[in-house]
């Protein structure tokens, strides 16, 4: 028996989210569990570094499981592969150590959010962006941006999914990238993120570019001065990009 | 009553193909016809500037249509955009002359192709672009195109859809463009294209990417001296981008 990790990439546009439900819902996990027991797997649960929510897709979401298995981790990963579903893939395996858990080990994460605008739908986009009416003001989103990276409590943007712990998180990097003419991708990297964060922070930054909030209320509101509009990005744009198990120089 | 010119663009996943068929299949066509009528169209067909095929998208397909409309054009596409689902959307809309055909009075069609390399499935890409195990010679995949420009006889390349017509193309412009690390999109333009054209020439180029088909046998296969490997490149790496109704210089 040896424990694996494996690197998940998925389109989430057809999952309800990561975590199995136990009421049939087609969830990352479910799919996973399922397909790993087909192999030989008879373990009860694997286990993620992050619960992404339903809609919202990974390229590198991090997963481990213990298995015996007599061939190497390439074949496992096209043993794995050959069966999963077309949105659903194995994109990496190693062997690790037996206490390796992809979320306590875990030092960073990393996610990217693209918008573009247009005023019309483009179903060539739309499965994997935020589209939006009209252009952002650029100069704004990237002041508003440049306000994120810190050590600091995070409460404005989210809530623990458990009682009693921390809200208090470190942003190590956060800054908008020019993808198109008219689309930019948001990239965000922090040691954890709190339930709904990133897309809590793309919908104020938004705002921001927008017009229709000000620099000076989204940092009244991140010191938890003032309260900050409700509201969130749609799960399609955010993606899963990297959980890393090094610290951070 | 007007004629409209509108540019369509769809994800072709989910799609049997452009043209209605008559046997229930979900067509662009016949999607995009039950959309007009529920606003008022009585007509019994639009016109095309082209049918791509099954799995084949398109982000600037054209189609004409004849409609008494007392809004404008803009209020049309928000109408259209309203009730047509997410994979089919109107880009644009313009009123057009009277004897204005998509497909007839256009002068040049351009095409994209998506390849990249990896060893296992990516449901990020894969949806719009052709997966190779290995990283092909970008070097001969240069060359092969540039074999491409010119007007000849594209026989080695597909048929005509009709009895009597000619297989003479001209191609004005073929190249690839490097759009990520791993990723090449091949551009291509030409006056018309046979029936398969464009994937059985991305599947021939691909071929000589990957060293199994030599640059002087394209050269022969071109001038129907050698028979060509047969086989096209799949549908989802393709999207029909634009349809030009004015003469190039």
């Amino acid at each position: 028996m040896e424990r694996y990790q494996v690197i998940l990439a998925y389109d989430g546009t057809d999952f309800r989210g990561f975590q199995r439900q136990g009421n049939g819902a087609r969830t990352v996990q479910a799919v996973f569990e399922s397909t790993l027991r087909a192999i030989g797997w008879q373990g009860s649960s694997i286990l993620a570094a992050g619960r992404t929510d339903s809609g919202v897709h990974a390229s590198g979401q991090v997963i481990a499981f213990d298995l015996d298995w007599n061939h190497s981790t390439e074949i496992l990963a096209r043993a794995l592969n050959a069966k999963l579903d077309d949105d659903l893939s194995v994109r990496h395996v190693q062997l690790a150590a037996p206490d390796f858990h992809p979320r306590f080990s875990a030092k960073r994460r990393s996610y990217s959010y693209r918008i573009f605008a247009d005023p019309h739908q483009d179903p060539l986009r739309e499965r994997f962006a935020w589209r939006l009416d009209s252009t952002p003001n650029e100069a704004l989103l990237h002041e508003a941006a440049a306000l994120l990276p810190g050590m600091y409590d995070c409460a404005a943007f989210g809530s623990v999914t458990y009682d009693g712990g921390t809200t208090v998180r470190k942003i190590y990097q956060a800054e908008w990238l020019r993808t198109a003419s008219d689309e930019l991708s948001f990239q965000i990297t922090g040691n954890a993120f709190l339930y709904h964060m990133v897309r809590r922070i793309v919908f104020l930054l938004v705002r921001v570019g927008q017009e229709r909030l000000s620099l000076q209320a989204l940092k009244a509101g991140i010191a938890q001065e003032v309260e900050l509009p409700p509201g969130l990005a749609p799960a399609r744009g955010l993606v899963l990009t990297d959980v890393d198990y090094v610290s951070p120089r």
